[in-house]
């Protein structure tokens, strides 16, 4: 089912995420909480943004536990914004170009969660990638076609609405083809500058996300899973919605991949930093 | 652009083709002396057939010459009909997925060559396999789509006359929408019972492709370099045709993927055991 | 702390102990139960007799449930007798080098448990081993050491009480510069024509270590866990205790590493095949 | 026989030395020219002072030509002072340890050459590696065990002395145990403040070393084969001379294993920066 965490803020170390809390992804890797598969051990990657506008991606099959390599450069990389994850396969193989995130020009992506019965649908899902980022399609995973579907329609100009449209005709997709649970989804994405976390299900159950604001290191936390056991300090975010982090604070707003949704207004909640 | 060999026969240990001749496919993947690139180090791969209908596959990034598994599988594992490839990417990136022989049910395929300019119809390519194999569509090559496409056409009923169809089919989406050179190939394939080789190019320059007969081990070697200095003891495979090995012998005829070849008969040379 | 499986008897697949029991070896990789650590996901490797004297070796730092080769491998070889290994690492890398089983000549050994701060006494033990021997000295593990000093005391003629010393030494080493426990084993051995399996401690708490026969199959397992739920099938060894399993069925008899095993008798019970 | 460089001077992209140039370090491990083995595709490895005093290390066994982490690594990491290696291997298996760089503490260490007969005296030579230092010896080269050797004759206090006295030391292991030629020496190494570069050979076959100094960029490069074409910029490194690189720019002084040098003064030469 996998895990994930990212940052936004000032530089730190990835290994502020990775490895140094009590409840570090790599501990995460091991023994999770509160998904259903507690060892995610099929991969792990690292996206992060540091001098340029393109993220450097690391991914391997190995668990995460055991590369030194991720430790190195946990211990060495400083970033303001960067995706950490690690995989447990819903199905498709083992393989780099199958593990989280991914990364299409400066875009990054990964993602908690299923296309309901994908492997019934992949062929329809990948006919639907635009032409022009059909290059960028290198695995077999949902999580890939949704992203690359989020860019097709528009995550440039408009990365809520876009990531609503792909969701929604992920989740179409698996109502006619697939099967149950159709579409859960706790992801995080990210242009370099904003980090946006969505968490949304078919079915109302959502795989978890959750965020803290870190005053002494100047930034957000946002997880799947907390990372230490000071629960009080991490928000859980309800089902439903995306929030925007930035460099004015964060925001919430209802994920609505319906069709009311882009009918409607967007709703917004404004955090202090 | 890769080097290939496959045996077909008495049961003979694997390494009689990978490693033990003078110039093996594990040299050829250090080496080769008859093709664009001497290096071959962008993976290799296993096909063989032994106790059951499938074959074992076993395939994996490394180069090969630096693989102990390799070396123990080809020192221990003995089989009648076995496929071996030695891989130098074309494009696609280096994962096992897209490492050869592919496998599906009895079949394995092994392929020396490319589709010109495959990145622009990839997509096309893709969308033209039959959604029932779609599910085996699990890598990027040229390669795996092509042999997909064959099973499409009916490999079990008309083993020949489907790879011709398939392989004019990626020829022509070449000619549509990639660049010259629109389709080598050197390649072999298997349903575990007769071993088929087929040297075919759109413009003449088919990577090369030979055969020998092997009294006392009771088979053939089947190969795109020659895996010994003994020159005069291989046969050279004109362009155009497809040779059949089997428990008869082998018989030669030609490969013509255009509407000509299928409207025509078929013409035959069966050769002494 | 590890897991492993041998079998011997009739040939069979090797699938029959990695992959098909419900329990299985790759089950056990996921989730052991008798053992401190539940995931064992550092590597594993098999060891098998089949055509030569020397078995053949195929290991890998993968989960054992993820690889694809391993499964390929299992469903296509059988052999009589062959050993089989997930590893849960005790400190030392992880690397093709570190995974077991170990091999050396027509000799094969596989080990779970540990030498007690073996950190402290690494430097000695590598100078323990013989010189002639030292060249297969190939990772870092206590496992490799003991067996390797197992050799060095002449496995070949006296395939138990050469195994008894080198516990013995390393038990010392540990008592001397390392830390409790000092030897915990349960540990596995063949020469291709016998089976040896050993459950020992120096402090009463060996890890565990059962075998069934299988009259069916002609042949029996030895697992440090069941490979099922049929929990009455299976017998559990004693610590302290060594069987050999050959042609003409199993005998047990003390494994007694101290000096006073040496000097007295050995005492041994023939169960009927 | 492998091929590396290093750069000391301002931050620069790792991609500066290992993929950009003409001649880079991968286009070196694809087709060396100046060294015996064309093709280093047996692993490859960097090491990079960044934010600590410890470097990072990353280390693969893939052809560097092909690891996509590589390629992000190089894009996206600015270092004052690292160590790039592809290796070609002399022996010793083919396995993340040992891929150079070696890393202890702050010091990092890479080789090309060669200890001759080395597995006959590898024994000896792992036997002389201090205690303290065992537990670094990870693989199985002669280069890991002529670092540590080094540092345990006190790299910190006298980077030059202790090298020498190392380097002569295995050569003599080599004269007494092993074959010739007994030590060919083309090596860098740093503390991250200064790099050293040694060009040794007991049989004045010593591996080609160059520098060259970038005054765009503040500082140099220093190589065992020229990165580009533009040979009157790059000054060869004479044999038996080691040179030091730091903040006031490169001196150069002999390199001399034996005991006279001990004996005797320091000559040293100061270039301009």
């Amino acid at each position: 089912m996998c895990r994930w965490a990212a940052w936004i803020g000032k530089p730190i170390f990835l290994e502020e995420i990775i490895s140094r809390p009590d409840h570090s992804l790599i501990a995460q890797s091991r023994r999770a909480e509160e998904c259903k598969t507690a060892i995610n051990a099929d991969g792990f990657g690292v996206a992060w943004y540091a001098h340029r506008a393109e993220p450097g991606l690391y991914r391997d099959v190995h668990p995460a536990w055991s590369d030194s390599n991720l430790a190195a450069l946990a211990g060495q990389v400083r970033s303001p914004l960067f995706l950490v994850h690690v995989r447990a396969s819903t199905g498709s193989a083992i393989s780099r170009n199958n593990c989280h995130p991914f990364a299409v020009g400066r875009w990054s992506f990964m993602h908690n969660g299923q296309v309901g019965g994908f492997d019934q649908c992949r062929k329809l899902a990948d006919m639907a990638i635009p032409d022009d980022l059909y290059g960028d399609r290198r695995g077999a995973t949902d999580s890939e076609a949704l992203f690359l579907r989020s860019i097709g329609y528009g995550l440039d100009k408009a990365p809520i609405a876009a990531m609503e449209r792909a969701v929604m005709e992920m989740q179409k997709l698996s109502e006619r083809f697939g099967s149950t649970p159709h579409l859960r989804c706790s992801a995080a994405y990210s242009d370099g500058q904003q980090l946006y976390a969505v968490r949304y299900a078919s079915d109302d159950c959502a795989p978890t996300l959750y965020y803290r604001h870190c005053p002494k290191r100047c930034g957000y936390m946002v997880v799947s899973e907390p990372l230490d056991e000071m629960r009080e300090s991490w928000q859980e975010v309800p089902q439903g919605r995306v929030l925007t982090f930035g460099a004015t604070g964060v925001t919430s707003a209802p994920f609505l991949p319906d069709a009311s949704r882009r009918a409607g207004g967007m709703v917004s909640t404004q955090y202090a930093t």
